[in-house]
């Protein structure tokens, strides 16, 4: 079963819009075990949409259009399916119905050209979830099988708005491909998240498990490298329904933990934040943060997980060495050193009431300063009292990459010691 | 004169990468005069490659080739380019003396596959420009003309480091295929960014100017959008030099100006934090924020401009409602209206010393606070000591969207506010 897709739009060729449908609905056919060979993108234009719909045809069983279901003249899909299936296009009146109702019931008049998207071409089915306006289409089309008889593919219609396209994918699509791909086997996968070691790193310390997995084929392992953010590891696991899979991966998952210890900081959707926010929340301690070369970065980050107000309070963005005296209580002298970072930490917590204080003091960069290049950074976590039985520890890194980098790097290796200090603290 | 982008890799059809790389070239065809119709990506399988190529010259003269001159055996491009040119691949002395010296200058030992990059089929050449180690190729290809001639195409091959890719575009292949184009007029494109005003809003205040420009043909005027950071307005001109296209544009822009005022906040690689950054300069004013829903995203986004210190003093993260109070003097009662912001602004600029405070406070979601929906936001500017010749004002929005939506919304919306207020204080 060969998929591809065809993204259309002709801002996508103009570079005014990247075309990242095609990415995720790439990765979505590989995680449902259908090959996808070919990607490409059309403008609105007829003629090309159905040149590239007949080669796609040609090479692939399926193939997913993406994009130019909208009302207006240059949403040309409907159209171009139309002319490859050789049929017309109709009026469906329950679709016309549905589109009125629901604009009436977001008390908006609808303009009376998006009635086009209640058409289709005859033989054609709407894709049942209609998130939007633009219903996707579901067209089954007949090809010669190079001998005497014909052979039964199929192009499917989705809007370019992301989340349309996303429920449309997930609830007709994919379930679709599968049945028609004969696909009864499920595959699921989950993505540890790690920070703190290269992929060489990472590789070394599985390779027995990637060995292993090399041996039996299922599960599979793959690295993804995701930018600053660390490392991620994919495990993948074909069962014959999702509890086998499921079973496959919770044993797979025990034997890397086990392997990479608290390299892994998380699962799918965590984040280094809201792992952070977590074991804060279970220790009940709340948490500060005094920011300089990060101007408000960590806690920006913090606060994007809903309910942070549970444990963080709020913080200081010391920008100015002035405010780091001032406010913060750091003595004279330098200020990207680690006990102006611990100084920093310590006056956030005491000004903010707050059990622990984490901070951020260093040289974005372009240019050096304090005769410190660009990149050196000096992170403190500070917990309790210090005076008392607390605990503070600091460390300088040199981070790499320009000024925007150096400052994102800074955030995510200072949450990876808090982190890291939490857990050690049971 | 028809291009199109050929993406070459398997991570980009797996979605493991998203192709950012044909989107930028796109943009930059259609900069320079240039038709493209197409972008296919293609995974690392050789008959594939062939056969996108074959079809790419056969509906277009040129071709971009972008990924796989790698040194792996996955690197297929030379080899795909050289199965179409009908010739076989030889290695260049020259080149492989090149790649050897710039391991050498870097203090690397050179894996021996890196030779691999040095071949290039017979009859194409190298491009000149080498950022990287993965020289790129410059192809010419004769096609049947369908008569009994034939005609002169070419295929170009770069690096999918974006980096390296973007030097060899500018440096050689947009300037060769101006040359086979025949197109000797620049053209020469201004984005002026706009905040406040909606696209049908500015297309009516310059409807009279968008008409004249349908007339003359040039320069040209079209509306970008770019999300929550307002709306971007491109003239591109053509003139028979840089500076000729570059008068009609100053001309042009003059107009809109005029048409626009001060929705226009800036031009080209200007923001709104650079662009506030800069009035204050002018001003001799320095800054403090105060956060609530944002957490310190406002103060990230100044710190994001080089030498922001010179007027950005810092900021309080007020997050919990006791930090706001105690930390800033808000008094006690609900802490989402007007009167907190501005108390907020007014705290902060008295702690931090600034001449100028700005606040912003709000519900940011997914739930509900004070009786109030997820959305609705608060933002005071404070200049100057409000009990003497001070001034502050101060607004509540309801803006749209998720919870980073709205944090995000909140504060270009607020940096908007600054603007204007600083503008007319003059």
């Amino acid at each position: 079963m060969r998929t591809e897709v065809v993204a259309i739009g002709t801002e996508l060729l103009l570079g005014q819009i990247v075309d990242t449908n095609s990415s995720y609905i790439g990765e979505q056919l590989a995680l449902t075990g259908l090959d996808s060979h070919f990607q490409t993108k059309v403008g609105d234009n007829l003629d090309r949409i159905v040149s590239v719909l007949e080669l796609a045809l040609d090479r692939s069983d399926a193939v997913i259009c993406c994009g130019g279901l909208g009302p207006t003249q240059d949403d040309l899909t409907r159209e171009a399916i139309a002319r490859v299936m050789g049929v017309p296009l109709e009026a469906d009146e329950q679709m016309e119905e549905r589109i009125l109702e629901m604009f009436a019931g977001r008390g908006r008049r609808m303009p009376m050209n998006n009635l086009r998207q209640a058409q289709r071409p005859v033989g054609a089915h709407f894709i049942e979830q209609l998130p939007g306006t633009a219903p996707g289409l579901v067209c089954p089309v007949s090809r010669s099988d190079g001998a005497d008889g014909t052979v039964d593919k199929v192009v499917y219609a989705v809007p370019g708005v992301p989340w349309e396209m996303k429920e449309m994918l997930s609830g007709t699509i994919l379930p679709d491909l599968q049945r028609r791909a004969g696909i009864t086997s499920v595959i699921v996968s989950r993505t540890l998240r790690t920070w703190g070691e290269s992929e060489s790193g990472l590789a070394e310390l599985l390779s027995g498990r990637i060995d292993h997995l090399d041996g039996t084929g299922n599960p599979t392992l793959a690295f993804l490298a995701s930018g600053i953010e660390g490392l991620k590891v994919r495990l993948t696991a074909k069962g014959a329904d999702a509890t086998a899979a499921n079973a496959l991966l919770d044993e797979e998952e025990a034997e890397v933990r086990a392997l990479l210890g608290p390299l892994v900081f998380g699962v799918d959707g965590d984040t280094m934040e809201s792992v952070v926010l977590e074991l804060l929340d279970r220790s009940g301690m709340t948490l500060a943060v005094a920011e300089s070369l990060t101007g408000g970065l960590i806690g920006a980050r913090i606060c994007s997980v809903p309910g942070a107000s549970s444990s963080f309070l709020g913080g200081v963005v010391s920008y100015s060495a002035d405010v780091k005296r001032e406010l913060l209580g750091v003595p004279d002298g330098p200020v990207v050193t680690e006990a102006a970072a611990i100084h920093m930490a310590v006056g956030a917590a005491r000004l903010l009431g707050a059990d622990v204080g984490i901070a951020a003091t260093g040289v974005a960069g372009p240019d050096p300063a304090e005769g410190l290049d660009p990149g050196t950074v000096c992170l403190a976590v500070v917990v309790g009292d210090t005076a008392d039985d607390g605990r503070s520890i600091a460390t300088t890194v040199r981070l790499p990459g320009g000024r925007n980098q150096v400052r994102d790097f800074s955030v995510i290796t200072l949450l990876g010691m808090l982190r890291r200090t939490l857990i050690e603290l049971g």
